[in-house]
């Protein structure tokens, strides 16, 4: 009932995670409401999007040369590794000013059922760990079911190499209500009060 | 802390309605791992909203020529016009299957406090009236305080034209639960009852 221009890009911001048919509709007539420069500027980044960016040769973080930017940087620890789902996680490590090492960036997380594990940069890590002396990796998938699976596949994964593996903290989150908190997270936070 | 690129696409998508920069970061993201095409076709899509796509002469829905597919068909009954807020109030309401008439969209409401009715499509619905001998005006503005005010001025600008305006029916939504139904529209329901 669109014309078809119009419903190309409503299809097309429809097949966005959590934009669903009615979402998509309202932000096409916003941008048909828009000047063309904005558009022309809008449509310009989406196709740069991949020539410009890659992913970085030694992490997998996303990168604009073939280093990204915390691999390149000479005042990163280069010993310790932080091992992270996606370059989201990678930014919100970073947003805590708190790590000073590099990272590893595997893609996902291994999913049950899904013979995915060939995506996942497990056999690079495995790489650095043998060449780049290592001496702790820590393990900083999402602390989700298929995330600490994942975390206990390196851990085997890198037994044979004597390195220290650690696991992000579990507890509760700062400002949260202990009353709210769910069995899981709350028994962590007895279990590694100190 | 992201690449330039990469930031700017965030933004873009930041500035939508209802994306917020969280979710921007996740869409941008998700798109960094779709194949070259798509970004393209997505691209692409997007520069030629503006040109592809244009106002209605007649009532300013959205169009891909001159006149829009409703304005364009010649088994649409010309003689009622339904005025209604923006483009995606027509394409609900030809989903209905109900309506064989023509439509003007305002291209808004007016706004307490903000004189942005020069904007609004009034003086055009008008001179459709004076020429077109339009018999029935159906004012299918949003059921909100400004839509109704929207719809009220309409009514006081087309008295002097002597046709019927009508304003569309208040009451329950259907599937609605009586015990949860606002006042407002309890009493629509109970006073428009037949």
């Amino acid at each position: 009932m669109y014309p078809k221009s119009f419903q190309k890009l409503i299809n097309h911001f429809a097949s966005l995670p959590s934009v669903g048919p009615k979402m998509a509709e309202r932000l096409v007539l916003y941008l048909f409401k828009q000047n063309l420069e904005k558009l022309e500027s809008f449509a310009e980044s989406l196709e740069n999007l991949k020539t410009d960016i890659r992913y970085c040769k030694k992490c997998f973080n996303i990168s604009e040369g073939d280093l990204c930017s915390v691999c390149a940087n000479p005042s990163r620890e280069k010993k310790i590794i932080c091992v992270v789902e996606d370059p989201l996680d990678v930014i919100a490590i970073e947003r805590t000013k708190r790590y000073s090492g590099i990272y590893h960036v595997l893609g996902g997380v291994l999913s049950p059922g899904q013979s995915s594990q060939n995506n996942l940069r497990f056999s690079e890590l495995e790489s650095r760990v043998k060449t780049d002396e290592i001496q702790e990796i820590i393990l900083a998938t999402n602390p989700t079911t298929e995330g600490d699976a994942t975390a206990l596949y390196i851990q085997r994964l890198l037994r044979p190499y004597e390195i220290k593996v650690t696991r992000l903290a579990r507890g509760l989150s700062t400002g949260a209500d202990l009353e709210h908190a769910d069995e899981l997270t709350l028994s962590s936070a007895i279990m590694n009060r100190k």
